[in-house]
């Protein structure tokens, strides 16, 4: 049946017994695909009935559709026109595993950050009220992103001005890790009353319960009564907002929410219709352990275990063993994510530490605010993030950490570029962010051992000191002791230099192993401090060498390379190998390290045309 | 009697009276001082016998106390030893008119940006618990900073957490601008109300009135009134969130204050005590016209008129005559501000265009969200932000408006150094965010003219569009016509050239002015986009002079500078003349320039000594 949906009108027609089957196979597809592309599994599976309950009422693209993050959007692709290209999904040049703007005219907007959706909900309805035009805007907003200040923002905007609009919250009772917050525990007690139902239930049977009294004790007894239920039937929260609630319904029944998603597009003012869904829904495997499922390499389709895991340690893994390490000892450690225990692999200080680790949600700007205050007054927090969400906390690290001189680590985990997730999640403008803020010490391990000195390091400072490391990186069990600002001359050549830091280290040492059998001599530094500079080895290598080329996976603004250029003497040229000045798309690392020239036959290639220009 | 307290520990043995009698000294010192060094009048008159009150139930330094913004903190400067030196302030080497880390130990944090305080003072709760300390921590958070979604992210944390805090919200109905959102409205509400005053006495006597039934009956209605009662006195949008809400009383009883606050410091969970104050309180002109007086320059103290006006024409208003004047013909224009119409001038355009202009609250990650969504339906919409506000939009900057290409137009306005406000209001990091992202235009107008240009320029962009500029520019009268992208050279010199943009081009026609005498001919080159570059003028450029200078009024990573100096041939040298790494605090702007070696002296000895080396 799916093969044959070109497009989501096609679901009109359709009964609800049919759209079952089809949910089925929805679910075939996509477990079948990711197990074999890796993807976000768990999100997917939990919303395909309630993708086929928006198709089914609304009339997209005419209407619009809006995926918060859009890690959930699988079953509306394969609904929209690309179920021939799925296999194709998250690798170079197939389907994003987002949506994106270019990729199909069903795809509102391209996305993949948390929280957004209904700012972008609520300008499109703007805009549809000033050129009066006349349909439907509906998002899709996970519980997890509704612990993001944006999503307030925006509500407190759209229930002043009621622009009609539908918002589904998609409660799976977890964003990435298990939610968190006073509103995870207030959406919990929604679902477990369904609606107050308790206390709705008292105010009626003391309605047929009390003898009738006089008139007015009657009028009276009404007004109570109309407000105790305009209380009840609704959310407070919600309502405080200016919001109209509906729900909890359940997010697998696809016949009750085309009834409610129906009733809800009759109001004229923004509703929030609460779909509770079950994460990993239909696969026994991602049931179970959700986490595991929510972004997966591929991965065996019986057992649900995964294939070709990284062989590289990673440093989520090594931060928390040293901050496990020397917790014990330094009463200050403490820790801090947002929404991502998991992925920076605080999970495991956290088991260890359970009141010194903190989780706040998706809630970036918030964390670099509160690790600002844990380290005013005496502790030192390491806050960990993913390097495209610290995006989300620059004002705060600005204004609340380095203005304020606080020793917070920053430790910027997923640095660099980052594979399938494609564009949103590419951590290329970290270098740019930190270096420009005064007073942060900038720091790009090259391997684990400099990675567990760099945190040793961290642990002397007095003020803030940032990480930034990508998910993997080598270990040799060396565990190098530099001092601060230290940078390495790793080789000494003859005809030129690559300065380069971080997991790009790698890639400088391969290009110079293929200099070799062009006659080429090129010498390696590594520059692990990139802000401040190694001045003094700085000046040494301008002496020694006349040609350079900084080689990093950071956009060419603020990067390394351009101090370095502004510092060269007269004489000496320095070319800039790093990432260009567009948003690079899904691939494997290799793949997208090649579209920006930043492999190791690009590089060579660059430094050899150099010679002979 | 305010000179005689030189810390707010004498506080606690005043009378009521003699408190109220020092909030008189207080307000008459802040008018007086104000209407000479200029300031934030109307917050801080609003804020006196809230501080006086707190200070007396509050031991701070052992207490800690954090002022949201810091803009209300006048008379807690007065109360902690500064009262002698409170004639400097907001000058340079003085006091400051934020709290100030390095100033007093009474100023637990440096702060400027709004809504990051509960973030702040939670982090601090939890340091005092991981070290089994004990004292209080209280904030004061006004109505306007509740509307940024940091609040909201931080009060599902602290209410989760139950840390014990004070959080003081100061409702004075306005933010900078009258505040926005529904949130707005339902503090409105519960102003009015009393807390659901009207509702309270429907119960009451209901309750009276009823006739008596049986035991069950009884049993039920105890349970309803209990039921009824917990959702009336309380208010329900922080109650969902965890937090105990206390309120509304009268920000200017200092008795009643006392009272509360000292009961809610016996919660052990966060508490929200509601005071309303009056925005001007004490002084007519400025509860006349409370936004005329949020941020003022000197005035007369008689009559509330305002001194040595600008005598520069303001850029946002010429941005709101240019919006009014194409709003009519081109039905996309629309405009949107974070709670800063009237600073960023668009209170001009709302008046005209009342539909067409939407202020969001001090929001600027949602305002830039929606604006994405407008645009991607249709519009043309121009975001003004204050430059320094816009950091916290940078995310929503880059994944919804650039990814997107979404043609928004950012206002970015306050660009550069800003005077009094000091450190937290430079904005000086607008260069380096901006032009790191993909597919956006960058430029910096450096007169009205050409400001009225790149407004007609970005009308006709598909993509998005970046128009940065300080407060004034000079106006000559002429519309300059130049095409997308291209720079212009001013002047043509023998000796040296100098690259600028935006109001910095001034100082560098000063500084060739000044080397002529010294035997050096400086040409001038008008980089008015400063993404991307005219390629070709700047080879041109490169080609007639071998000692480039760049001068711009941003941070060095990032700059227009850097990239010059990376695409500079050989021969060739670039200065870079650049805001030092380091936070700008207060001063006039000249001074400012001084203290960064930016202003034509300092330019023209740079240039100079560059000739001797």
């Amino acid at each position: 049946m799916l093969e044959n949906i070109k497009d989501p009108s096609r679901l009109k027609g359709l009964s609800v017994s049919e759209k079952q089957a089809l949910a089925g196979e929805i679910r075939d597809k996509i477990i079948d695909t990711v197990s074999r592309n890796g993807g976000h599994l768990a999100s997917n599976l939990g919303a395909v009935e309630l993708t086929i309950a928006l198709h089914s009422v609304l009339s997209v693209p005419r209407d619009k559709l809006i995926f918060d993050v859009g890690h959930q959007c699988y079953a509306h692709k394969l609904l929209t026109g690309r179920y021939e290209r799925f296999g194709t999904l998250r690798k170079a040049g197939g389907v994003s595993g987002f949506p994106r703007r270019d990729e199909s005219e069903y795809d509102e907007v391209s996305s993949g950050h948390a929280s957004d959706s209904v700012s972008l909900a609520l300008g499109m309805a703007r805009a549809r009220e000033l050129k009066n035009e006349d349909y439907n805007i509906a998002l899709v907003l996970g519980d997890g992103a509704l612990t993001g200040g944006m999503v307030y923002e925006a509500l407190n905007d759209a229930g002043q001005c009621r622009a009609k609009m539908l918002i589904v919250l998609n409660d799976n009772e977890m964003s990435i890790s298990p939610n968190v917050g006073s509103l995870a525990r207030h959406l919990t007690h929604m679902r477990q009353s369904g609606g107050y139902r308790g206390l709705k239930q008292t105010v009626k049977k003391l309605i047929y319960k009390l003898p009738k009294g006089g008139k007015s004790t009657e009028k009276l007894f009404t007004r109570l009564k109309n407000a105790v239920k305009a209380l009840f039937v609704s959310d407070q929260l919600f309502e405080s907002l200016g919001i109209e609630y509906l729900g909890p319904i359940d997010g697998h029944d696809i016949a009750e929410m085309e009834r409610v998603f129906s009733r809800a597009l009759t109001y004229e003012m923004p509703v929030l219709v609460h779909v509770v869904t079950r994460k990993g829904k239909g696969y026994p495997p991602a049931e179970a352990t959700p986490e595991a499922f929510h972004g997966v390499g591929p991965f065996d389709k019986l057992t649900g275990k995964t294939k070709n895991a990284s062989i590289e340690p990673s440093c989520g893994k090594a931060v928390s063993d040293w901050l496990i390490e020397h917790a014990k000892a330094d009463k200050r450690i403490c820790a801090v994510s947002a929404a991502m225990l998991d992925g920076t692999g605080l999970a495991a200080f956290k088991a260890e530490y359970p009141d010194r680790c903190f989780d706040v949600g998706i809630a970036e700007g918030h964390a670099a605010g509160m690790t600002a205050g844990m380290a005013i007054n005496g502790l030192k927090p390491y806050l960990a993030l993913y390097s495209t969400f610290m995006q989300r906390a620059y004002d705060q690290i600005n204004a609340d950490i380095c203005l304020n001189r606080a020793p917070v680590t920053l430790l910027v985990d997923r640095s660099g570029l980052n594979g399938a997730d494609g564009e949103t999640h590419q951590g290329v403008f970290d270098t740019s962010l930190l270096r420009g803020l005064p007073e942060l010490t900038v720091t790009a391990p090259a391997n684990m051992g400099e990675l567990r000195r760099m945190l040793d390091l961290s642990l002397l400072a007095d003020g803030p000191f940032a990480i930034k490391y990508p998910k993997c990186l080598p270990d040799d069990g060396n565990d190098p002791v530099f001092d601060l600002g230290e940078w390495e001359e790793e080789k000494r050549g003859k005809d030129a230099c690559i300065i380069s830091y971080g997991k790009m280290l790698e890639t400088a040492r391969e290009a110079a192993g293929k200099l070799v059998t062009s006659g080429i001599d090129c010498g390696i530094v590594n520059a692990r401090f990139i802000k401040p500079l190694d001045e003094a080895l700085l000046s040494r290598v301008f002496s020694v060498y006349k040609r350079l080329f900084v080689l990093e996976d950071s956009v060419r603004t603020g990067s390394l390379g351009e101090e370095i250029a502004t510092l060269a003497p007269e004489g000496a040229s320095v070319d800039l190998l790093c990432v260009p000045d567009r948003y690079i798309p899904a691939g494997t690392v290799a793949e997208q390290q090649r579209m920006c020239g930043l492999d190791a036959g690009s590089v060579a290639d660059r430094i050899k045309e150099g010679k002979r220009g």
